[in-house]
């Protein structure tokens, strides 16, 4: 069994119905007392709840536990969860920026759990399968993040990206990414039929980016934008290419670095994913235009900022981490 | 009188209701025989009708002629509305590139009136001003190219681009921008829910581009994206700064460039401009961000494609050359 | 000069937009001490404010003072506001239904000031022209009254509906009719790609069309139900015709009832209005379907729930009581 | 294995997808000789290919064909594909109105295989399981009518519902529901922020829910009308109850003609469903609102056009002829 916490915002109701089809683990609601929350009658009726607490945790002998709860949540509750046993699955920023320093900077507040840093695996399975097979606490990255990194880090480690020009990272999400609390912000009357760029350079995902592709921050242009959609991330990357002169050198790096990721697909030269092809899976979808007068790249990389960027990762991660097939209920 | 032909249209719709608002002018719509078309009984019934002819055009006197019909009819029929005296405005691609090698390398078909780019004013007026004032053929500009080139224009000229370091522009339009011919790629079903890029580097706007910013192909990487609402055009647009160390400064060469302008609004430092506040007006609203760390800058330009991007622009234009108020009926 | 408060909501924001055009009178903005809150600095930059107490209204003058206030604020500012001699528009459901018993039971709140309902006029020009002409407070409809009395009243009037076998009004709204404070309801990953019903039977409207239409509450059966749209609100109507045999002899009716209305528009016979028709307009317009079998006919009334259905109605109230032409700024 | 004829159409599309998880049945896609049509080539990849001919679909021993055609297309072809045993499920309106005649008449053209009509089960499983269970040609049912006769067939047999005071059925649908092949009606500029009704009174579903439900053709009101969003029914039913002095007694009617459906959900009195309950689901969802001053009732009926209303149904009806599991590949 495997615990969800905050199950009724966007990412933990899509654990729940991710985890409802795992061949291998039962979903339980874990409940805050103070919540009382509940999910769809017809639809959640026949799961099971318990509070959110590590005595229930470890009674029932929880194997995971789903942390879908804002960052000072999380790093209130992991410690005593983390005694029961459980691996504990971040899916807030809490964890991820490897120091409460990072933290502190770029989420505006003291962390609770500096401690825990040491033992926080960074949870891209693409490139940290091992310290996820081996943690009890990890940190699953943020959506705008995956997709980035996924698009950047094998292009960065071959030197093909002439960094001194900079990278511009152009990225666009749906609303659902915002999270479930209401706000004017997220209102249907101001988002519809709009379309609006906020946090142009200081992303507090912008760090999560620079330490996982190894780019400096001075290198990378990063803006988040907000699309009238409910899910989905798609980044336009730019940059200019070196010792690589055609979209086929570029695709063959990304062949051989994903060569065996079950979630990684890379489409013909030319050819770029929308956001259609990645709904409701746990794919990364990259495609790659190229044009030699001054050797420049594009590179789109898209995702579903709630499976691949958030729940379905999640399960990934916890896959990795119990020993259960890496795909099991994600296909 | 102005006729509009292509009424049935997006934007040749959009010039009926602006004209329809016009203190000077009085709509006539110009049928082609074959289509028998007519807009809403309700909202069009006082109307006037012709025949889209230039003995027609000639018989009534129409001081102007606005175009929004496709490239190839549009050259084909602008010789002969000329011959009537009347200010034709053309707002397809059919006269904007300069020659007709341009047009043809571009729109890849023969250009049907080549000795009509000999007298063709590019109409932005912000730059083309006094051209479009003594111009009997005025090319309205692209949509995507109106807002980047006002956006960019002003900044090659100053100076203050390093344009060897390349400039991206991640551009984001709304789906009347392709028009009102049904087509599978702007069926509700394929756009709603998603978001495409599509024409990465290879956009027939591109030239536009080039020609009135002064940038060269190689520096301007340019991507077209499909968004999911009707109106609207967002361009984010990448570069570094030299000479120039702030937001301030690059803020005080748009303040020079358009302080006598009534349709370019600029955005408070930190500020950018959505898609809601340009909505069904004449205005392209301009936004900096800037980050010292590597000089780089982010503007965000916004306009309606069917306003400053089509229609709009298209009066602004016939205001401009038949010498009435320039912002009559566009506020 | 006519003072709004309440400007930063959707209601109020378009009165803003209504009356920056009309002719005979400028907009000032009300400001409540606590808000502080302020429109677009680009759009709104060059409105007056004032704040929203009697002193200022009394020493400003002005001729008329609109309500975009919730009920309860709208009752307890009132009183005030009229002793400064200015005509008050309220957009709130306060003063619609005739008293205080009335306003208790459907709205579960006491009542701040009972004494005006005696000279509150219900402010649908259509029927009510004379009273509105001579009211000092006036009560503006509600968005789905105003399109299903004027799609109602002149048959009742008339006698053509067989009242015993009920009267179905399904209507539908778009998201904006629920105003601007943030709710989980109206967030736009709750609403986007969803519909659903909701207040059946027992809509706070339903006594406002009961009142007006001539109806009996056991003859009427309302449903409202959420588009996922900003706006706009089409109701689609049941009855049964008696003393009627076509679609013709009830567009009859309704021509004779509203052949000199200005904002009510008739369809042809077959026709019906989709919400495209009337979007940012004052009109109301009308459609009628009927099947001889069984005599059932069925009507089809859209408005915008922010024009005829809220501040295109209330500037229409305003013209008529200040002697204003009556469609000044609404064409 | 399952062929299916027509798999580039939101329909054929969804069978795809719900045949890829289906535990029993591998999807094979039958192509037409003229059209070439390729699904996403990342996604549809693995799957099977023939030519859609009687001597492929014979050769390959298919136990099950599925026509995700146009009418005049399925008609022409089931006899051929029924001669090589495989049984067939046509998800167009070919074979549901029991006789040519019947078909003509509302389909307005000839039909291409009358007698077929002899041994087409309507597949309406919680109705005609038995017969589905023996059929070798199956009509799928139309989208509309699943969702009315579900909600009105028990109640018209219970005799709760004072027929000749009229039902109505005021129905909304997503796009999806109007095919794939672009259309002005479909496009999104058109769709986007509107609503609209079509087909009042005369729509070609009417007689499916007038056969299935026992109704007469005056008793039943109908209106089609156009949702902006992608996939989705909900239908809002309106009738006058004899017999019946309450929601609860007619929920025991539904409960009791369904308690042993795995695809109907009942909800508690008083609420009712919305699309994303039903969203990519093969359930058909029933509310209840009850007013007892005129015995008045409101059942609300939500499917996904897509599922119940067409691919989900059509698999459930395999799975019942075939003898499989009757959920298998629908939970």
């Amino acid at each position: 069994m495997a615990g969800i916490a905050g199950f009724t915002g966007y990412s933990g109701a899509e654990l729940v119905r991710i985890l409802s089809r795992h061949p291998a683990v039962e979903p339980v609601l874990l409940e805050f007392r103070e919540s009382g929350e509940r999910p769809h009658p017809l639809n959640g009726r026949e799961l099971k709840r318990m509070p959110c607490t590590a005595e229930s945790v470890k009674s029932a002998g929880l194997a995971a536990v789903f942390l879908a709860t804002p960052a000072d949540v999380s790093m209130n509750i992991a410690p005593a969860l983390l005694e029961t046993g459980a691996t504990v699955i971040d899916l807030s920023g809490a964890f991820r920026l490897g120091t409460a320093e990072n933290f502190e900077r770029w989420y505006k507040e003291p962390h609770g759990a500096p401690d825990l840093f040491a033992e926080a695996a960074y949870g891209l399975p693409e490139f940290c399968r091992a310290l996820v097979a081996k943690a009890r606490l990890i940190a699953n990255p943020g959506c705008y993040p995956t997709a980035a990194n996924l698009a950047l880090r094998p292009l960065v480690s071959a030197g093909v990206i002439h960094r001194e020009w900079g990278i511009v990272c152009d990225a666009k999400s749906g609303v659902s990414g915002a999270g479930r609390k209401p706000s004017l912000k997220t209102s249907f009357c101001e988002v519809t039929e709009n379309f609006s760029a906020y946090a142009l350079f200081d992303h507090r995902h912008v760090p999560e980016i620079l330490r996982t592709s190894g780019l400096e921050e001075a290198e990378l242009s990063f803006t988040a934008q907000l699309l009238p959609l409910d899910r989905g991330i798609l980044e336009t990357i730019y940059f200019r290419a070196r010792n690589a002169g055609s979209a086929e050198e570029i695709l063959e790096i990304y062949r051989r670095a994903y060569a065996s990721e079950p979630f990684v697909r890379l489409y013909p030269r030319g050819q770029t994913p929308d956001l259609r092809a990645v709904a409701r899976t746990n794919f990364c979808d990259l495609g790659i235009h190229f044009d030699a007068r001054g050797g420049r790249a594009i590179v789109v990389a898209a995702i579903d900022n709630l499976g691949k960027g958030a729940a379905g990762q999640a399960v990934q991660n916890m896959n990795i981490a119990l020993g259960f097939e890496e795909t099991a209920g994600l296909l």
